[in-house]
This record gives C-alpha cells, sequence and structure tokens, in this order.
C-alpha cells in the first residue's frame, strides 16, 4: 500500500515545461505515417497510422483518444468542418481548446487494411502506433486525456513510453476489464459473426452496436426516457410487438452498421478484452475520473487500479445518469476537471 | 396512499380454511385439458394445456409457476422421478411439500402447437389456461406462488379471477417491466430472428440464451466466479481470442438451444414486456420478494407495485450475489419466507 503522505505527493511533479507564451501559430497537421511495430501478437508489421494535430506546434503536446468509434478528428478545420467526436470538450473555447494545447489524435488500428488482417491487436499495439505518429509529429513528450478504449491505450502508452508521457487524464478505463463486461461484448462479437457467417453483416452488427448502447447507458435512464408501454402490442401472424426503447437501439444500431466495418468492430472489441496493463505502471499526478452509473467501468474497478498503483492518483467518482456514455454527456463537469488537470498555455495563441 | 394503520391490516384474512388432517392420500395426476379460451390478441382459441398435480386433494392447493423455461413438473413422482425446477424449494421435505400442499403446474403457451402459432400471448393468457387446468382438477380456490415470468402469470390470475385468488407470494417479478429489461430482450429476440432466418435458428437461440444469462445473474458474482485472463490470446487469422466467462455463456447457450424451441422462446420472452397488471389488483395479504442484485426486477420497481396497490402487502429485500437467478439459488432464505407466508397442512399426509 503506498504512503501517501504530503511530502511524497508533493515530490511528483510533471517532467515539463509549458511556456508562458507561445510563439508559433496554430496549425493543422494531417496524413498518416508507415510505421513497422511490433505487435503483441501480430509480430513485427509494417501498418499506416493516420493521424491529425491541431494546435501551435510549441503549446503542450495532448494525445486525446476516445471510444472504439472515435478517431484522428478532434475539432473542425478548414479542411475539415465536422465536429470532432466530443463536442463541448474539445474545440474552440472549451477545455481542450486547439490554440492551447497541439492537440493530436490517431485513427486506431484494426480489422481489415490494405496491409491485411490486423487482428488480434492489442491497447499496447495501439500505444506503438501513437508512438509512430508523435515521432512523424516531432513530439518527445506528451500529455493524454484518454477516454474508454483510449483511456485504456494511455495507461498502455505510459506502460511502455513513461519517459515520453507527461500527464495522464483517464476516464472511465481501468487496468483491465472485468467478467460481465467481457462476457456482454463476446455475445456482442458473436452476433456480428453471426451476421457475417450467414451472409448478413449489416444485420450482426447493427444487433451487437445495439446490445453495446444498452451497456453504454443506465437503467435509470431509460426509465425517464422511454415508456415501457409497446408502441402496438403486435399482429398475430405477421408483426411482433415493438417498444420505444427497441425503435431507439435499432436505429442506433443501423446508424452504426452502415458506417462501421464488421472486422474492425470484432478485433477492437476483443482488443478491449485483451487489454491489461500493471497498475504500479501509472505515473505520477494521474487524475482518474470514474461515473457512478458506469458498469463497464464501474467506480470499483478504477478504485482498483488507483489502489494497487501505489502512486496515490487522484480518483474522481462523478455522479451521473449517463452511465459509460457519461464521458460524453457530462460535459460541464468533464470540462471542468479537464481544466483542473491539464497544463495548457496561458494564452490563447491565434 | 393506504391507510395502513394496524386495523385494516388484520381485517385482510385469507378467504380459505387450512384443513387441521387430510384425510385424502397424495396422488399424481399429469394430462392435458383441451380449453377453449379468450386470448387478448389471438382472440378465441382451443388450445391444450398440460398439467401436473401432486399431493392430497384436500390440501392447500399451491399453484408454482417458475420462469420462461419452467414447467409443470414440481417434483419427482413414480411417473418422472426427475427433478423439477426448483430443487431444495419444492420437494419432499421442503417448503412446498407434496405431501403438505396440493402442488400445481402448468407448461406455459406459446409458440408452435398443433393448433397453430401462439403468438402473441400474454401473461393474462397463461392465467386463462391455469384456471382451466384448476377447473380440470375441480379446485376452485388457490394460492400462488410465483417467480419471475411465473409470478407475473399470478398477478395476472388475481386481476382476473380475484375470487378463486387464496394468497400470493411472488418472487422476481411486479406489475410492468422496465424498458432497459424490455431493451435487452429485443435484443435477445432479434438474435433468434437473425438466426431463424439465415437457417441458423440454434445458432440464433444459443446467442439469444447467453445472453440472457448475463442478465440473470450479477457483475459482483461474475467477477468472484470468473478470470478476466482470456483462456489464450488468440491465433492471428485463425480462432478469436476466447475468455472463461464466455466459455461460460456459450454453454449455457448450447444447453438451452438443445432444448428450448426459438420459435416458443420468442412468444414468451415478448410475452414479459407486454405484461402489466393493475397495482390496485393485487389481493389482501401477498408477499413480495425481491433481490438486491437483481437488474431485471429491481427492488424499487417491485416497491412501486407494493406503494401503489394501495394493499400494504409485505416486500421483502433480500441480499444476494446472484441476481434474478436469486429465487433459484437462495434456497434456505427462500424456503424461510415460504413456510412463514403460506398456508399448509400441519401434518404430513402419507
Amino acid at each position: 500500500m503506498a504512503n501517501c503522505s504530503a511530502a511524497r505527493v508533493a515530490s511528483y511533479a510533471a517532467p515539463y515545461d509549458v511556456p508562458e507564451r507561445c510563439t508559433r501559430p496554430p496549425t493543422v497537421r494531417s496524413g498518416s505515417v508507415r510505421a513497422r511495430l511490433a505487435f503483441d501478437h501480430l509480430g513485427p508489421r509494417t501498418v499506416q497510422v493516420p493521424y491529425e494535430a491541431q494546435g501551435p506546434a510549441d503549446a503542450p503536446a495532448t494525445v486525446v483518444l476516445g471510444g472504439i468509434s472515435a478517431g484522428r478528428h478532434l475539432a473542425p478545420t478548414t479542411s475539415d468542418p465536422s465536429k470532432g467526436w466530443w463536442p463541448g470538450v474539445v474545440g474552440e473555447g472549451d477545455a481542450l481548446d486547439p490554440a492551447r494545447h497541439l492537440l493530436i489524435g490517431i485513427d486506431f488500428l484494426g480489422g481489415k487494411t490494405e496491409d491485411g488482417l490486423l487482428r488480434p491487436v492489442t491497447t499496447h499495439d495501439q500505444a506503438r502506433a501513437v508512438a509512430a505518429a508523435l515521432d512523424e509529429l516531432g513530439v518527445t513528450v506528451a500529455s493524454f486525456v484518454g477516454s474508454s478504449y483510449g483511456g485504456m491505450v494511455a495507461l498502455a502508452f505510459a506502460e511502455l513510453f513513461p519517459e515520453r508521457t507527461a500527464r495522464l487524464v483517464i476516464l472511465c478505463a481501468a487496468h483491465r476489464t472485468h467478467p460481465m463486461a467481457t462476457g456482454i461484448r463476446s455475445v456482442q462479437r458473436a452476433a456480428a459473426t453471426l451476421g457475417a457467417d450467414t451472409g448478413q453483416p449489416a444485420r450482426g452488427l447493427a444487433l451487437a452496436r445495439a446490445l453495446a448502447m444498452t451497456t453504454y447507458r443506465s437503467p435509470e435512464e431509460f426509465e425517464e426516457r422511454f415508456s415501457h408501454r409497446p408502441l402496438h402490442p403486435g399482429q398475430p401472424g405477421r408483426a411482433p410487438a415493438r417498444f420505444p426503447v427497441e425503435e431507439y437501439l435499432d436505429a442506433r444500431g443501423a446508424d452504426f452498421a452502415r458506417r462501421f466495418d464488421i472486422e474492425r468492430f470484432v478485433a477492437l472489441s476483443e482488443s478491449i478484452d485483451l487489454h491489461r496493463t500493471r497498475p504500479v505502471s501509472l505515473p505520477p499526478d494521474t487524475l482518474l475520473v470514474s461515473f457512478d452509473t458506469d458498469a463497464l467501468v464501474p467506480p470499483w474497478l478504477v478504485d482498483e487500479l488507483a489502489t494497487r498503483s501505489g502512486r496515490c492518483p487522484r480518483h474522481v467518482t462523478v455522479t451521473s445518469l449517463f452511465g459509460h456514455d457519461a464521458f460524453l454527456k457530462e460535459v460541464d463537469q468533464v470540462a471542468s476537471l479537464l481544466k483542473a488537470s491539464l497544463p495548457r498555455t496561458p494564452e490563447v495563441v491565434r
């Protein structure tokens, strides 16, 4: 058990400097680096790592990583004006402001590529991909804000490359997963695989995603949001009964199946269940954030990481109706926690 | 809000007599009654209702109903020595002893039969089937012990036939379901249907059941029971990673698919989500039992039934690791509660 005396905590200083003023203007760099990585199970493989960086080149480098359906595009740019995956938290004037940080994102590895099938892929493999993108950008040391799968990747990066890790803020992620979450994800993968095997991949993937959605939210939220009464009770021999929550889950599943590849889904889902870092590799001064209704990464699991790390990290559990998805929904709380924890330039750089 | 003064509670006397001594020996009657029932959605239909009754004909009639995979056979008999679905609770020397009760069970209606496809079917339809079996057995008034789906059916019986309802003990059931539970069951039905539509019904049904198993237990139990580490991490291009919890869920799913019909599964699953009784139809002197980790029928939902009934029923919430399945696993607690609540013959009849 760590000795969390005041003296020990005070000695944990972040190993980087925050400039008082950035001299370089914000720029956007978007591309793909071809890198040879030492995969945990696949062995040495040459792959493409798509990345995007926006901000002043001398602002604190901050890698921002999200769930399995998040990607490298973090905030609107002139060439890509679409919102990123974390609106309200990442963007101009937000907690993670491209005028005050050098914000870096990647597209995760996994699934079918022109280099072959990347599976199994681990969170450590993703961390190696991040390192390759940082090399390409000329970044030596970076802070990380990782949510969900991205939080697992950030933990893996800190374990592989401690000397390149400044500060970590980890939301809805831990050093391992737990069996119920693994069980439900294994059912998702089996549903996707059933669809793929029977010539109905979109249907299988939509089903997997519908199930995933039930794990991202909370029973309390659904009780408030949906009537339990059927839309219609079903017509004998013709149509089954339909329920409001079912319409919602089906719509979310169908959306996902239109834009996501089934092989990629299975590889990344499996990657979550293969994830494992040693708690003692947690860097000093980490902020861990959990949400009380998160069924996938419950507070007790994040607490286990905090306790076993021996590092006395700060662990904040936020009350929310929104379960695992709370990192996306509780924008105000998340923004405050990030502003309180991460180094960024004192002045906005234009 | 009900006025639960002592005077009012005391006036709720069960409308039946318990004989001091039964004069008739225990017998077994097993068969099927052909009855014309007024289905809620199917209209008037003639169906077979399989039933089994064991015990002295003049002992208190006690209908015992379980989950969707439970059936009419409650305890070993000479013609069928197999255990019933509720060992430790129903059987010789147990809380529900065929030497002290006239124990009655039915096979639920639903799915493909020689009379055509029975779907949609409601819990009130099941209650009408129970009434037909009671008529066949010459039983006018019965107590009910209903767990899970069987508890819903018991509530529906009390709503339709209050004059035939003695005492209710309801475990893991309420007047309605809640949207998260409906959402997850809708995914189960979609998985089964995907299998049926693509020529893989066993695979679809096994998948549905694997998912159902995750809802019947608790994350806490799985955390104690299964390692989170993979059995093997998967071989690139050949085999996916496998996890201990996954082996368990797959085995339970495959077992179920061998012995259960997919149409029946879908009809009964849908029946749960169509279930609705008016709380004010709850009979006097009902015992409601919930388990703290039951995600399908959480204590707050049973509390809603208790409060809205206006009847001041006794509601006991039992602490258990086993979630919804606790009614099967917490044998000692369930037995005590039943012995404390149900009328039975003072002496064992041989």
